[in-house]
């Protein structure tokens, strides 16, 4: 009844970052045994060291206990420290890595690895203890009548232990919390140790992470493909979920009885769901070091931050079906249609709030002049952006989905607003916690793999997904590309397709989905398969990448436009602005100069995926121009080229200081609203009246942008970070350089 | 026994952001009823409809759980949203404010107003309700043998409703997670609204706080007035607790029974520690502005970063007398002697492993050329800074210490290697936690005031309270002032004492420690007392400090010699590196010429306290030239001129790439290991030998890394940032300037 090995919780690596995780430990996972490290079997002889001196008085209990807390917010220090000095010792490694220039191990492999070794040694090196439970029942008779257990138990500890005179006071009440339901009474050996609570992945560490994936899209070969990444993320991604789950439903009933008995077809689909979304770190930091086609860029990345969107909704919808729609876990029409209407309306109405938060901010950023504040102005963004994600938790939405398009409008309107500090401070701030962010779930899956008590190997299950993974990932790709091909002016080649299937690695959120829920075997072993699917694809495809990249012919330092405007911009700012580049841009082409670190350096900037993406502002008159010419573009998509001419009429003007005004786009009936609606300095600026027939292109904003700050007396301080890749290409042959920008030039007039 | 009103737990209002706080959850504080705001009675509705119209098998008790803990979820976000928007709309007032040049209240003022109004708003529009609760007793006999109550209870809960058959799946079991001790069992109705954890300040809020305060010490004039400040910070602070404690006790004594006897001499002293450090942030901003003398603005800063401190450990030291060594509470010679030892060894081991870190950190930074990768730098930076808080609190010393000179070693040492984004990045990054920590916990005072359910409000010692506080800080400062005046050169004068008097508002520590203990009515009054000060300090003193400093005719404007090295850098920017500014002192420079936004401008910058400090790098040339000059100052205290030596001699030869080299500052035998230690940087940059003569200036150390750095082809992009007010001044009257610049080298050479 009553087991009492001498032992100590640590409810608190679950607890200690629980922002706000409560649903999540209220969900059936929460069974959990707690977990020490090999670090605190000292402390435990302490401990009883202590208890053993000690007398038996109610005082005592009471130093005993606080010695307990105070070793339990130790043990829990201790617990982070090991991830905070994993996740240093990995930034240390990458930076050897990129010093020796070694381009087969990414540095989210280099963290899964190390979170591997540290994983191993913490089993492998710990002491086993439970910790002390105790099964209670109700004081006096009880009488039932409410259909959920209490919130908190209250438990008088009558502290009659055989030394001790039973005092009035040496009875006391110790308050207990609800935690969850305990599903396995008899497992009762297995500890965890420096594991999460599931819920920290969705509430802090993801978030930051798809924040800054939507921050950063690369918008312009974004928009120019949006039909094509829509296609891929959202039917795509459907078909692949429904396709592994079919699959594997199959393969599971020919498997043996035990395993076949506990999984239904809603957990293999549920399996599909998470398994599907990509997540290419890896790939796009190569795609980025090597310039390969901007396109092929675009539809990866594209793909890549819309499908992780998808497929929490998805499994989001799937877990809805089972658990309050379908008693019997087969199909029904009427919860079917449930679900899909789930599906629609949390993903689009988490859409929405994202998209109105993010020009919400933009509206505060454009009217008010807190822009002579950076301070003030970076504060405000990240509140506002923050804020997106708890709207949509407090709304039972969807907060990820909120967040990613919270972060494409903060960097397609509200970007544009903000000063010159508040850009780079923002840009710096997302892109150091997405950095920490992936290189910590990544370690955590790492050491997760040897410590989550949770898991369930079964050679056959992983067998199967890892081909149904592979098979979900071809449906994919090569039907949906066969598909956009016939009606698509630039086709997607099929060493294009090759690559877009090769890039399918498996990452942050597929993991997070897994671990999200292991009450059932058939969840434990769907979560073993997934971490060693991140974990095969990470290290082995991404460090495969290259290679693969080299054998499939696909062209590398193809990035023309963005290149060849650069280049005219290096010119321009070269000739015209001497000191109008800041700091990082002058870093790069110092670095350039003095000819040191080489191709490796340039790494850090590139690294985190799309990293350059908003590092195109264009100096006015050189922008102006290329805008001109580019506006014949025949590249752009039906829905880009729509949905671009609204936002140019009616979203920019409205939301940012661009030009043209809302008093030329609106009707004249509307002319007072229009003019209140635009700023004085919308007005002032000199116009670049050609935008109004044709734009889907951030570099035409950023221009913009440009003119409005200079009349501001600020547009000397704006950043032209450029790719020092293109710039060392363009040092090294000018020539060849300069040639291919007159055919650039050539090509779009 | 059973209390059964429908309503729900918050626990996690509290948990939301339990960063390893579990400590604080086994702490006495802990008999936490949960909370809910006005917006959750709907919820609660729509609850008990759901629980009325399902139906009462096994499954839908899963289903309400479920629902329960999505609604709970819901409602902590909700909880959390409404500090974010409280924080977003202090944010845009502060602009405004500033905007409208508005003096009297600044941003922590505005933030307690903000707060005080919702607070009221949650308390009076909220529904009231209590949380479910149960006396449970042990399942058969109970058989105690363990001196500690279980981790775990487990609940079998039977589903043995009326309308239910009692199926075996029907009685689940749930787990329950010790909370901590029940202390007034009959206190059943109030509720906890939007309050969190205490820890959390420790563990989340004051950390960034104080590494930022560290981080940006103006560290010249720091350590010329080492001595002063240490002897207010240590001496004044423990003289002004005792003080306190002393005057509370007798005056407490005289006061009616029920409060009298409620306080011991421990309670009060504990007062006097939490109530002493003072927080001046509002002061600063204004000297900031105003260019009070440096002398005076490095007293008030150093004195309130380093009383943090102290009175966090003093603190601590008192509570473990009371709890540990002594048992009647009385005064113990032995008990006095053990908690005076912890406070000494707490407070310098803490500080030794702040700087152990932070010289590590320094370490790391000059023998790997991580610089080459900013991001990664910029990690490397926050991970290992943040690792130090973890390292002290896993030691079981105080974090908060730690942390605080970590930042000032970091600031020290580490800065000087950092690459020229990552100085900007780091700095950027503390300065908005900061900000946003600061705000957070200035608006929480507000809220807590009516939130907070264990206020206790007695006019009495609150009257008292407000007395001794003021007496305590006259005797921190006028006793201490004639001592040190004795031997100072430049005296501290009579309106500086007053001055010094006057900045003392109480702030973010005194009330994180004040509400860490709230379980007798003595610290329920005191945490009233307590918020009360920092209200009023923060909102009439912070008010008042313009109108004061003008009273006391304390010299403004005559921030001289870094003003004169400005300008005098300004000048040499201007003529001989026109591309090597950066974006931000760019925006200054041209701030200043567009001529807009005035004053109030500049103050985004310059209103978080110490900002300007670490942007004080000089040129090469420059800054060789004035500290040539500068090293016959005869201002500085003896023992900064000690450790002054010791540093150039021997840390920052380590630990940065500065000149001379180790080489030749250790003896010959040693050579081979300062071989080691010197880098090929550090031996190839043109020496500034003078240097070994004699530095205490950080200005001369940046302008060792700038030499460094200009040979690595990096320099042009190094930050000068300039203060804005000093350029405007120059801008406005550069004839004056330079006289006065003239003067300046006149004197000095």
């Amino acid at each position: 009844m009553y087991n009492c090995t001498i032992n100590f919780i640590l409810p608190s690596p679950h607890s200690k970052c629980k922002m706000h995780a409560y649903s999540g430990q209220a969900r059936p996972t929460f069974y959990r045994r707690c977990c020490n490290g090999s670090w605190n079997s000292w402390a435990l002889r302490l401990l009883t060291l202590w208890v053993l001196i000690t007398g038996c008085t109610a005082a005592d209990t009471d130093i005993t206990l606080d010695a307990k807390a105070t070793l339990n917010h130790r043990i829990q220090s201790l617990d982070l420290l090991v991830f905070v000095f994993l996740l240093a010792l990995t930034v240390l490694t990458i930076w050897l890595f990129k010093h020796h220039r070694v381009s087969w191990l990414h540095e989210t492999g280099l963290a899964v690895i190390y979170g591997l070794i540290v994983g191993a040694i913490i089993r492998y090196a710990g002491t086993n203890t439970t910790l002390v439970h105790m099964q209670v029942e109700p004081q006096g008779v009880p009488t039932y009548n409410d259909k959920l257990p209490p919130d908190t138990l209250w438990f008088k500890y009558p502290v009659n232990q055989t030394n001790s005179t039973k005092l009035p006071e040496g009875v006391k009440t110790y308050a207990y919390v609800f935690r969850g339901q305990v599903y396995d009474i008899e497992e009762n050996e297995i500890d965890l140790k420096a594991t999460f609570d599931p819920e920290v992945f969705f509430n802090i560490i993801l978030p930051p992470i798809i924040f800054y994936a939507g921050y950063s899209l690369k918008k312009k070969y974004f928009f120019r493909n949006l039909g094509a990444i829509l296609t891929f993320a959202i039917v795509g991604t459907t078909l692949s979920a429904f396709l592994i789950g079919g699959l594997m439903y199959g393969c599971v009933k020919l498997m043996p009885k035990y395993l076949s008995s506990s999984f239904t077809f809603l957990d293999t689909l549920y399996f599909g769901a998470l398994i599907s979304p990509t997540d290419p770190l890896t790939i796009l930091a190569i795609f980025n070091d090597l310039h390969v086609d901007v396109n092929l860029y675009a539809l990866v990345l594209g793909e890549s931050v819309l499908n992780d969107a998808v497929a929490i909704v998805l499994s989001g919808a799937i877990q809805n079906y089972g658990e309050h729609y379908s008693n019997t876990g087969e199909f029904e029409t009427t919860a079917f249609l449930r679900s899909l209407s789930d599906f629609f309306s949390i993903f689009f109405l988490s859409l929405m709030i994202g998209a109105m938060m993010g020009c919400f901010t933009a509206l505060l950023t454009k009217f008010t002049r807190v822009r002579d504040f950076p301070l003030l102005e970076s504060a405000l963004f990240v509140l506002m952006s923050y804020s997106t994600f708890l709207l949509a938790e407090a709304t039972e939405l969807t907060g990820v989905v909120a967040v990613l398009f919270c972060g494409i409008c903060q960097a397609h309107y509200t970007y544009n607003n903000l000063s010159e500090d508040s850009r780079q401070r923002t840009k710096q701030i997302f892109e150091l916690l997405n950095f920490l962010a992936e290189n910590f779930i990544f370690s955590y899956i790492g050491v997760s793999m040897f410590t989550f008590p949770k898991h369930h190997f079964d050679a056959g299950f992983i067998i199967t997904a890892f081909i149904c993974a592979a098979l979900g990932r071809a449906v994919n790709v090569y039907p949906l590309s066969w598909l956009l091909n016939i009606k698509r002016k630039p086709k997607i080649s099929s060493n294009f397709q090759h690559m877009l299937f090769f890039a399918g690695l498996r990452g942050a959120m597929s993991f997070a989905l897994a671990i999200r829920n292991t009450v059932s075997d058939a969840r434990q072993t769907m979560l073993t398969a997934t971490s060693l699917i991140v974990i095969f694809t990470v290290i082995i495809q991404g460090g495969a990448a290259n290679f693969f990249l080299t054998w499939l012919k696909i062209p590398v330092g193809v990035d023309e436009e963005t290149e060849q405007l650069n280049n005219y911009q290096v010119h321009s700012v070269y000739n015209s602005m001497d000191n109008s580049h800041s700091a990082p841009s002058d870093g790069y082409l110092q670095d350039v100069e003095g000819g040191t670190g080489g191709v490796g350096r340039g790494k850090a900037r590139l690294s985190s995926g799309a990293d350059s993406n908003l590092d195109t502002p264009i100096d006015g008159n050189a922008a102006t121009a290329a805008c001109g010419r580019r506006r014949n573009s025949h590249e752009k998509a039906i829905l880009a080229r729509i949905w671009g001419n609204f936002d140019t009429k009616y979203m920019k003007p409205l939301l940012t200081h661009s030009r043209p005004t809302l008093l030329e786009t609106l009707p004249v009936c509307c002319n007072p609203i229009a003019r209140l609606l635009t700023t004085t300095q919308q007005l002032t600026q000199d116009g670049s009246e050609f935008r109004r027939v044709d734009s889907d292109s951030d570099i035409c904003i950023d221009n913009d942008t440009g003119n409005g700050l200079s009349q501001d007396g600020l547009a000397g301080g704006r950043r032209n970070s450029i790719n020092r890749m293109e710039i060392l290409e363009h040092v090294q042959s000018p020539v060849s350089t300069r040639i291919r920008l007159l055919g650039f030039y050539g090509k779009k007039l």
